[in-house]
């Protein structure tokens, strides 16, 4: 028996490749019913087509239908255009008749605001997941096989846009057949597909994306996304993408708080915190793209260009104003523009004979449009150095051909910036068709082309350490069936169990009791009062540091406990630590918290007011790979207090890399208590001292055994 | 007398606006002599041409002179195309017979980046200058002046190119000829002159630009900016475009070490700090582009658009996802989207009739294609938190028609966005025809919106504190008239001259001294060994603090000498700061720093790790207003410290804006002797306690009259 996933991508395949298509709601008029049937008949030649409206005996010259029950075979796709209440019953038909899948273009659910469309649109998504005829939609235009002509769509299949290795998946379809596909057609950049997935009561982007990254003639997919429905599913695409070497790139709103708030009035989707998916799409090679024409020409450079062979980038353009704009942004994007060797220098010199500058960024003047610009461009490629090629000239078609014949003849990426002038539009129009990438803004192309090189360092680095690490031996110690939170002292031994180090310290219940531990640690220590009902310690000033003698200790004993009782009368009675205090090092923050969109994503940042008021922090979701780790650390800007700031020595970076490891695997081996975890301050101390856990917060849920939904 | 600026705008005004031409180095043949020829020629019904080269007798048809000294009179302009070593003389003999002006095309000096041609070129300079013959170039394209039709420059007149509001400055010929011509040509975009000022011998950018604010069609100048030459002069000219109500945009490369490094070997020009630069345009309500078609829009909506009316946009689409992804785009731009009014919602909900989506962003559906699509606008339009209004639909004549009655019936800017599709070319032509902003790219759109708002808002607190503070009545007290560097001790007590408190301290030079004076000033104390050999007295290791007891400052006293002596061993005998310790308070660093392109520049950050990881740091050119002074702090991010964060109290805001406008008096009333000034920390104690400064470190230069260059 097939599996549901294999279910569902048959039944995917039968709306996306239709051999019949039944039109419910067909009318003749020019409303959502009627654009749908006039798309899908224009492919009459390849699918037979169904209009069903009880009130015609025929639409737009084809037989109509009263009922889905009359139809002479079951549809693999029945297209649903009728008022909200009726959408429901109609797909129950469907799926009666043993239909393939369903587009439900109808509005009038989620997007709606109210809580019984919302229950509506629940429903539909039920039905579809328990019969298993899926639905694309509702509120949504369709789809469209741009590469077989079949647009079962309320927009009309766009005459220009041509088939090619782009495959759309849009949650608006205002977006995908609107600007995506206009401008897809002005750079010349073709689509396998244009998925609009509207509400998504059932089928979601990650559905299609996932489905699509199978198809052979797929080498990237395009998403325009208000919000994820189930991060870990967009996740698990993202990781098919890596391993096959195909691209996600997207548009994601919600950068802004007001975005966001726009995208849920509409499809009523979730959005994440933005950080999180900046960090997670980041960790996946996932290209986010800010706007349209970004979309569209990362798209089509990351479907067109082979790897980079190296890190560098050669430019060159007929003005030096040209270049140093180009390699400016070149540098803000940290793509480097690696100096000329020296034969090179001097062969480009030769050719210049003194005018322009033989250097990177290459100012060749005039001879821009002379046939020894073939030559500059050959010495350039052959650079060792040269990772990728960036030409920026007017694009006659004479530049054009010689870009084109470069082009064919390299293994490396060759992209084209068009700086406008007359008598261009025959060359533009060469390079688009040997899909050479032509940018007309250099701060466009320097963000497209370090997708690209971040793409295949990021796919480099999955490949090598594909396996994550492994869950420790350990099985996870007896905890509370039940919703626990553990406070500093239990979750230091917590911690312990997988290996991670924290203070020595003792938990008192009296002066007496303090004196003793404060003496068998040493002075000086740290007095905390550990109440769960203080989860900010500073903030009801209940921690004493640096207590130097027995008479500081009586003294300071006294008052946290004061401070403790005004703040959270609750925390009476609670318990004092003696702690070690630490000498040095640096104050790093180290956590896990549970996203609703990505689950478990590992915190590193610095500690203190660092994370609070520069939210200097990466993220990655869990599990990471050691590389994550270092990565993270690389991300953080104070982590330069790590390597030994103002005479500082050097911390134990090695340590702090095997600890963050660590509390990966705890998220992981916890997994199903969701756990959310604080260690903060996680001191790392001077090289070869290890690291220590000062503070820790950990909370965790019931276990799911206990019947928590 | 006329004054040497007088003089200056006088031999601009004969470059731009010449009567007679002549041009050196004239040939039939396509090099830059015969094209600067060709160019001036299709302009003969307004100027007399007069080619010169010995080699003619007759060039293009036109009477050829083989010496200046032969024009039957003396020449508004001479064009020079001659081999680089002939470019002086020439110049000379233009002088001789009375020339107004010069363009010097040839290329050959500073850009070849060699010691001779670096001094030809400042030959040239000094020549003009002295001689009142002001010269553009070397290394450039010439000029145009679109509005009267006279092209003096190597690139062939475009037809194309319309006369409009927006002057274009350029370093680059290449650039400002290539792409910001042909993309204003595209958006419809007009301009009053293109300028290519080239290696800037002579006239640099500011002064065209200086000047050209002065042409009443002239509404912005757009410039191309790869280093200024003069910073203080290109301030100057902001001021002045402030002060009119006329805007600058431009495009300045160097954000990366990269395109700076790029541009040097071009240009040969300084380009200074980044972040100094992009601080001084915020303060005089320059806008910075990024690249062409930025800089092209952007200068479009300044130049056509009123001061919005109020803070918000309003903004309405066809589509909730396009418009929630420019609802995005506002967002990171800080620009508000302010609710609908009641009554606003109401109407838009009787036009939507249960469709679409009654917000701010306004989601109007199929409404955006008939007759209501007005009343829509209109319904927005007279929202009263609707400072502009932004349109995105496809550009279909009727929609187009809609938005240009809007615009022409509004006195509140209004932009519109194409999001694309058929049918669209005959509606965008009649929006650019009307000066309707038209974007293609959400991010630019708000982009560009953010600088119009920016730019009034600027405007405005420059008109209401035009006057900076007076300079304090108090002269400075007695320095040494040669370089001096002033250390903690001295510079606090140089501060308090201008009533900046510091910390009460005593300078010791005896263990016995040292105790005294703690008893003064009461225990805790700190002691700084203070020696100008020592500039970071942390890595040094030479500072105590919180010495509790005599004991205590017995052994630190001993410890920082040694470990001074260790450290520098010129410190020898260097006297200790004993100093009272401050409990509390934030960090904070002011200083002053001279700036090579725009002199003394006002730092505000917060202090310690924060000013040297995160640079977490505000500028402005000296002199400051008050609201710059609270400007400054409120772009600090750690300055949310000052609120009072965690339960720390409140600090004194208003001690450290008036501390921040004293430092700025004292660069002011020091500025001859280019005062260098750390005040590190500067600590901001609870609200009502003031601030005091903990460090301080002042270096001067000589006295101007004691003969530095």
């Amino acid at each position: 028996m097939p599996s549901q996933h294999d279910r569902k991508r048959e039944s995917i395949r039968r709306m996306l490749e239709p051999r019949s298509i039944a039109v419910v709601g067909a009318t003749p008029r020019p409303q959502y019913g009627g654009r749908f049937l006039r798309s899908v008949l224009e492919a009459q030649d390849k699918v037979r087509v169904y209009p069903v409206n009880p009130r015609y005996q025929e639409v737009l010259g084809v037989p109509c239908y009263s009922s889905l029950a009359d139809l002479p075979e079951s549809p693999d796709l029945v297209g649903i255009i009728v008022p909200y209440h009726q959408v429901l019953p109609v797909l129950k038909q469907s799926a009666d008749v043993g239909a393939g899948a369903a587009i439900v273009v109808s509005a009038g659910f989620a997007e709606r605001g109210s809580e019984d469309r919302n229950r509506l649109q629940d429903e539909i998504g039920s039905f579809a997941a328990a019969s298993g005829l899926r639905v694309c939609g509702p509120n949504c235009l369709g789809v469209a096989n741009v590469t077989s002509g079949v647009w079962p769509s309320s927009h009309a299949p766009d005459p220009y846009l041509q088939p090619g290795p782009v495959a759309l998946v849009s949650q608006s379809g205002a977006t995908s057949f609107g600007p995506l596909a206009t401008r897809a057609v002005e750079i010349g950049l073709g689509y396998s597909h244009v998925i609009s997935t509207g509400n998504e009561a059932d089928l979601e982007a990650s559905d299609f994306i996932d489905y699509l990254l199978d198809e052979p003639h797929v080498r990237v997919v395009a998403c325009f996304i208000e919000g994820l429905k189930d991060g870990r599913k967009f996740l698990e695409a993202a990781k098919k993408a890596l391993h096959l070497g195909k691209k996600i790139v997207l548009i994601k709103v919600g950068r802004s708080g007001v975005g966001a708030k726009a995208a849920r009035s509409h499809t009523a989707a979730l959005t994440g915190s933005d950080e999180v998916h900046n960090a997670v799409f980041q960790q996946f090679g996932v290209s986010r793209c800010e706007d349209y024409d970004d979309l569209i020409q990362t798209a089509h450079l990351l479907a067109y260009a082979p790897p980079p062979t190296a890190e560098g980038v050669a430019v060159v353009s007929h003005s030096g104003g040209i270049s140093s704009l180009i390699a400016d942004h070149l540098g803000n994007a940290n793509l480097p523009l690696p100096p000329l060797t020296e034969s090179a220098e001097a062969g480009l010199n030769r050719i210049l004979s003194g005018f322009g500058w033989a250097a990177n960024p290459a100012d060749i003047t005039g001879v821009a449009s002379r046939a020894e610009f073939a030559d500059v461009l050959a010495l350039l490629e052959m650079e060792p150095q040269t990772g990728a090629l960036l030409t920026a000239t007017a694009g006659t078609p004479s530049q054009a051909q010689i870009v084109i014949d470069l082009k064919s003849q390299t293994s490396k990426p060759v992209l084209f910036l068009s700086t406008g002038g007359d008598n261009t539009e025959e060359g533009l129009a060469m390079l688009r068709e040997a899909h050479v990438p032509v940018f007309t803004s250099p701060s466009r192309a320097a963000k497209s082309l370090a997708d690209l090189f971040r793409y295949h360092r990021r796919r480099q680095k999955f490949l090598n350490s594909q396996t994550a690490p492994a869950p420790s031996a350990k099985s996870p110690p007896p905890l509370p069936n039940r919703p626990t939170t553990l406070t500093e002292h239990d979750a230091k031994n917590l911690l312990s169990q997988w290996g991670i180090p924290a203070t020595k310290e003792v938990r008192v219940h009296s002066i007496q009791e303090a004196l003793e531990a404060a003496k068998t640690i040493g002075f000086p220590v740290a007095l905390k009062l550990e109440s769960p009902h203080i989860p900010h310690k500073t903030e009801a000033d209940v921690v004493r540091l640096n207590v130097q003698t027995p008479r500081e200790l009586h003294r300071s004993y006294g008052e946290i406990l004061a401070n403790g009782l005004r703040f959270a009368p609750k925390s009476k009675g609670a318990p004092v630590l003696v702690q070690e205090m630490i000498e040095g090092g640096v104050e790093t923050i180290v956590g896990i918290s549970q996203d609703p969109q990505f689950g478990p994503i590992l915190l590193f940042g610095m500690g203190g007011i660092f994370v609070e008021v520069y939210r200097d922090v990466a993220m990655r979701a869990c599990p990471i790979t050691k590389s994550d780790a270092e990565e993270m650390i690389s991300e953080v800007r104070g982590a330069r207090l790590l390597q030994g700031f103002r005479g500082a020595p050097e911390a134990d970076v090695d340590a702090l890399v095997d600890t963050i490891m660590s509390i990966s695997r705890l998220a992981g081996d916890l997994a199903n208590r969701k756990p959310e975890l604080d260690v903060n301050p996680l001191i790392v101390l001077p090289k070869g001292r290890g690291v220590k856990a000062v503070d820790a917060f950990l909370t965790l849920s019931s276990s799911p055994s206990m019947g928590e939904s």
